[in-house]
């Protein structure tokens, strides 16, 4: 009975993407409800500028709004030290930084240089000491650039040592794009944390290209045991229009519950919230176990 | 380097259950193309009852209308003596008799005991003993059934035993309606294997609840090289409206060539058919490839 730790990122990499804006209460809802429904992490809101985000603008109402309990680590994504000021103000648990380790991908994002982009994580971390906030440090394209294709490993070990090395807690190789499989994300994760064998290592998939479930597997199978996923597979890629975004959060549960692993999630309670996500949104989210049940939903003869 | 194959179903078990009759020059067509795109074999149709399944009631025109090349078996679904017998008249390469293993799920779907339908295997066999056709068993809802839920192993062991008795060729688990997971795929398929080592075991999974390719890995895993799959992942099922259906066949070629594993299947014309099947089946698939792209289609920068 192995733990496997499930982070909720709907409420930012999921709705970051809508078409329309979701009102700060349903936000504020949506992650109490996450938060009883027995996440272990959740990705809050992101302290990016409200013309980059206009969907985040209310990061900080959002982040002083919600009840939090004591289980549950609040992290949010900030790009940059006035984004990890102002999640500081708010007493985030947790801030997430994140850089892609492609030149290219990096450029087109934040127009930095991948060395600039992770230098910066130098500034917040500084800030940061000396408060129990976290650090957490995310490799965007870690498995796959959409504009350079395959990314050495080698990059990546040499990203993740120099965010170590400044003093993060734990690190996200994060699929942007859908781009991994699950050879690829076994031999990763084994060289990962081969190397580093305390790393406190998420996993950040897509299921961009169908693979998304399957990769958590090689996931697992290397060790790893922290996922991050997005309730009803809410969230996207602009490359990829049409296709579905994140892992979801209650197909993944479901997998892992019926392979016999532990966590914490209340499957039902995700189902219902992933059924009531689909009215927030207003249309139809990617995630299967909504639609088909679970595997001990019988049916009457 | 691993070779996997892969068995197309999609003119069978997709086209069956589609609102609108495909005409038989479309279905003709498309498993002309799909011989061409170097799938391992095909399942052409059904001889039913044309009452039973109006969709595949010009079994015998698509049948002798296809173009059959010498590297693809062509493989027909009988549900009985009178079926096998309009198979050999058309020549099929092989027939594939089909029998749950969940007594509830064979009396509502044929009206017989799980016994009753094995055995009449038996006459199928023995009126094509001395003919070059083969004999493939499928035993339906071998990874659970959705009336009774859990299926035990032994009954499944029980049931290939009792097929190869009496002469199959080949066996085929079909997780009929998705309530497979990676694990017990594993597990079965070790058992199964364990039992009879030369055993040619086809997986045939529906990705009702997202874990169609998971269960792939975990059929891989176990020594499993034989996979049934729809292209765009057409087909379904009735207990789950709205969930996908059979795994996606470029879906399935897609991961198993960038995990390296060797398919006969060439990608970029499965690719092209599945956006083509689109319009025959005037819908959408469920099938990701086909709105995502490969890993390798980079994008300008």
């Amino acid at each position: 009975m192995k733990h496997i730790y499930i982070q909720e990122v709907v409420a930012r990499d999921g709705l970051q993407i809508e078409k329309q804006f979701v009102a700060t209460e349903q936000k504020v809802n949506l992650i109490n409800e996450l938060s009883t429904a027995g996440v272990d992490k959740i990705e809050v809101t992101s302290f990016v500028s409200p013309k980059a985000v206009p969907n985040l603008s209310d990061a900080e109402e959002v982040m002083r709004g919600i009840k939090r309990i004591e289980d549950v680590s609040y992290t949010a994504l900030v790009p940059n030290l006035k984004g990890a000021e102002r999640a500081a103000m708010c007493k985030v648990d947790e801030v997430n930084l994140v850089a892609s380790v492609s030149e290219t991908h990096n450029l087109k994002n934040v127009r930095k240089t991948v060395k600039e982009s992770f230098s910066s994580f130098q500034d917040v971390i500084t800030f940061l000491s000396g408060t129990n906030i976290k650090i957490n440090g995310t490799l965007a394209t870690a498995f796959g650039c959409p504009f350079e294709g395959s990314i050495p490993e080698d990059n990546v070990m040499k990203w993740i040592d120099s965010c170590l090395d400044m003093g993060a807690n734990g690190i996200t190789l994060a699929d942007t794009t859908g781009m991994a499989t699950p050879k690829q994300v076994y031999h990763l994760c084994r060289k990962v944390l081969g190397h580093w064998p305390d790393l406190q290592l998420t996993l950040h998939f897509h299921n961009t290209r169908g693979m998304g479930l399957a990769n958590v597997l090689g996931g697992i199978h290397a060790g790893v045991n922290i996922f991050d996923a997005s309730l009803g597979g809410l969230g996207g890629c602009p490359f990829a229009p049409g296709a579905t975004g994140n892992i979801c959060t209650e197909d993944l549960i479901h997998m892992l519950t019926f392979m016999g692993y532990h966590v914490n999630a209340n499957l039902d309670q995700f189902i219902h919230l992933s059924r009531n996500l689909e009215n927030i949104v207003g249309h139809q989210v990617p995630g299967q176990i909504i639609k088909a049940g679970k595997i001990t939903d019988l049916h009457p003869v």
